[in-house]
C-alpha cells in the first residue's frame, strides 16, 4: 500500500529480526525509537543521535499541533527538516496524550474535543484530522487515531474500542500520501477476548503495520506478558508490531521474547534527566552521597562518550548544581545502552542463540 | 618564576598579538575564554568546546569551592580531569564572587567571611586560602583575591585598594606551584590615581600577567576604556593583559585597541538560554514572534553546527517550549561567533590591518 517494507529475516523461537524499509532509510528491528517529543530528543542533537546509532526517532503529534503548529511545520519543509534529522520518523496519532495530559476532554463517535495543556486553549481531533495533521508533520510511519483506556476496566475498555476500530476504519479511508505507511493500533486492556476481537478487526482492515497500544500503563506485568503471547499468535507475521511507550531494557528483552519488533519509551530520557541511570544491572541514582566521590564511570566496559570521559562524581556534581550537561551526558548514555541492547538481542536472534542471551541478561540482573 | 611564558609576537598600534605557553598546551592571543562555572561551560560539552575552537576556559574558584569542593575535586585528580578538558584554564580567586553573590559578608584587614549563597552556611576566605583552593583545583593559571568595589565610589575603592594590595603580595608568597602561573589584579574603579597606584604597586610585586578587575559593571563605557588606556602605559609589554569579566564582540575589538590580551564573560552563554543570539550587526531575540516562521539561520555565512542546521523558526521553537537543545544549539553559535571575532582580530593585527578590522566592525553595527 506504500513504498514501506518489512523484511522478516530471522526468527528464533517467538523473538524476530527484520528489516523496515522506509522513506528515509532502513531500520534493522528489534528496534528501540529515542522519543522526541518536541521536535528534539530531550537534551540531545541530531549529531549525538546519529553517532549513537539511533535509527528511527518518535515524536508526538498532539505536542506538535499544539507547538509549534502542523502547518507551521509543513511550511518549514515537514519535520524531517525542520529538526534536521534525516532518519525515519513515526509520529503517534496524538490520542494517547489526549487521553492522558489534555484536560476537559468530551469523546464522542466522532472524535474528541480537549484543551491544549499549554494555553487551554479548545481543539479537536478526529480520524481525518490527525492524519491530515501527520501528513504535514510528515513522519514515514503514521498511526491511527485511538482510545486508551485504564487497562483493567472492561466495560470502558469495551465502548473505546468501538470508537478505536470505527476511526482505524477512517484513518485507512483518509490515508493518501504513499510515502508514508499507516500503522493499525490494537487495543483492549488486559482483556483476552477484547484483544483478539480488536486483533481481527485491525488486521482485517489491513495496514503497514500493528502497533499494541494500552500496555505497560500500571497494569502487573504478567498481564502484559499474556496479552503479548496472545497478540503474537494472531498478528500476521510479515508486518512489524511496535509496543507502544513500553521500552526499559527488561521491556526490550520480554517484548521481543514475545514476537514485538519496535519499541519507544520517555523513561530512559526523562530518566536521565533527573539522575537516573540506566544499568546492565538495573538503575542507579547518581543524587546518591555514595557516587559523592566515586571516580569510575556509570558503567564498565561502557564505550558511550559520556561513560568513557566522565567520573560518577563529576556525573553527580552536574546533576546537583542543575548543569545542562549532567542531563546531557546521562542522556547519552541511557540511549546508547537502550540502543546497544536492542543490537545485541537482534545479533542474538540472527546467530539463533536469543534464549541464552535473555537468561544472561536476566541472570546478571536478578529477576526484579 | 613558573614554566608558563608569553611570547609578544606582533603589536599594532596599542593591539598586541601573543602565544601564552602554559602547562596544558599554548594560546593564541588575543583570546575569548568561555566561562565554565561550576566545572562546565554551560549546556556543552568539552568535545563541543574543542570543536568551537576554544583555547582556554574559566573556572570559578568561589563556587567549586562550595560545591562540589576544592579537595574533592584534587582527590579526582584535579579539575582537568575532573570536567575531562585537557586544555588550560584559569580560575578567578572567588573575590568577584564573594562580593556580588554571597550574603552577609564582613570584609577585614585579614580576608573576607561570608555566607555560601547555596545553603547559608559561613566560609572565610584569605588570601593564602585562595591559593590552597586553587592549588587543590590545579588550573594552569591562578588569581590574587581582591576586593571588587563599586566602580565610581571613590572612598570605597581607597580602602578597598589598601587590602587588595595587601592581599596581592601575601597571595604571591603564598604561591607554589611551578606549574600554575600567578597573575595579579589591578582595581581602582574609574579613577584614574587609583588605577596608576594600583598598577604600580601591582607591577612592583611582579606577577606572570596582570589581570583589570572592577570594570564594565556598570560605569559608562567612556570611563571604562579611559582606564584601559591609562593602564596600557603602565603595564610591562612583556606579561599578558586580562579584562576580567569584560566580552562581547564590541568589548574585544575595543579592548584589544587599548592593549587587553584575554577576556571572559558569562554574557555570550547567558543569553544563549534565554533565547539571545550574537550576530555580526547586534543581538536577536528569537522569541520575538517575527522569527517564527523564519526560516534563515541565525546568522548568513555562519559556519556552526547551529546555523548550518537548523532555521530561526525551529531554534525559536525550542526556546519557546524550554527544550534544552535551545540552550545548547544557541550556546555553540554565540561561542563560535566570540571565538571567531578573537581570530579574525588575531589576524588582522597580524597583517598588520587591526585599524581597518576595528572600522569595518563598527561600520556594519553602526555605533551603538
Amino acid at each position: 500500500m506504500t513504498a514501506f517494507r518489512f523484511d522478516l529475516i530471522a526468527t528464533d523461537g517467538q523473538a524476530r529480526a527484520g528489516l523496515l524499509h522506509t522513506s528515509h532509510g532502513d531500520v534493522p528491528t528489534p528496534v528501540f525509537m529515542p522519543v522526541g517529543t518536541q521536535g528534539t530528543v530531550k537534551a540531545i542533537s541530531p549529531r549525538d543521535l546519529k553517532d549513537l546509532g539511533a535509527r528511527i526517532i518518535l515524536s508526538n503529534t498532539y505536542h506538535l499541533y499544539l507547538r509549534p503548529g502542523d502547518e507551521r511545520i509543513a511550511r518549514l519543509g515537514g519535520l524531517h527538516r525542520f529538526m534536521a534529522w534525516d532518519g525515519p520518523i513515526l509520529t503517534d496519532s496524538g490520542g494517547f496524550q489526549v487521553f492522558s495530559l489534555a484536560p476537559m476532554r468530551r469523546v464522542d463517535a466522532d472524535g474528541v474535543t480537549f484543551r491544549s495543556h499549554i494555553d487551554g486553549s479548545e481543539h479537536r481531533f478526529t480520524p481525518e484530522k490527525v492524519i491530515a495533521i501527520q501528513e504535514n508533520l510528515g513522519a514515514d510511519i503514521i498511526t491511527c487515531l485511538d482510545e486508551c483506556a485504564p487497562p483493567t476496566d472492561y466495560e470502558y475498555n469495551l465502548q473505546a474500542l468501538e470508537r478505536t476500530h470505527a476511526w482505524a476504519r477512517r484513518c485507512r479511508e483518509a490515508h493518501r500520501r504513499a510515502d508514508q505507511a499507516l500503522f493499525g493500533i490494537v487495543q483492549g486492556g488486559v482483556f483476552p477476548d477484547l484483544r483478539e476481537q480488536s486483533a481481527r478487526f485491525i488486521t482485517g482492515l489491513g495496514f503497514d503495520g500493528y502497533a499494541i497500544g494500552g500496555l505497560s500503563v500500571g497494569e502487573p506485568k504478567e498481564q502484559t506478558y499474556a496479552v503479548l503471547e496472545l497478540l503474537d499468535n494472531l498478528l500476521p507475521a510479515d508486518r512489524p508490531r511496535y509496543l507502544m511507550g513500553v521500552g526499559t531494557p527488561q521491556d526490550l528483552v520480554e517484548g521481543v521474547a514475545r514476537g514485538v519488533d519496535m519499541f519507544d519509551c520517555v523513561l530512559p530520557t526523562r530518566m536521565a534527566r533527573n539522575g537516573g541511570v540506566l544499568t546492565r544491572h538495573g538503575r542507579i541514582n547518581l543524587r546518591n552521597a555514595c557516587y559523592a566521590d566515586d571516580p569510575s564511570p556509570l558503567l564498565p566496559d561502557c564505550t558511550c562518550y559520556t561513560c568513557t570521559h566522565f567520573s560518577r562524581a563529576y556525573l553527580r556534581h552536574l546533576i546537583l548544581a542543575n548543569e545542562i550537561l549532567g542531563a546531557h551526558l546521562l542522556t547519552l548514555h541511557n540511549l546508547h545502552l537502550m540502543l546497544i541492547i536492542a543490537r545485541e538481542i537482534r545479533d542474538s536472534i540472527l546467530a539463533g542463540r536469543f534464549a541464552a542471551y535473555r537468561e544472561a541478561f536476566w541472570s546478571a540482573r536478578g529477576h526484579e
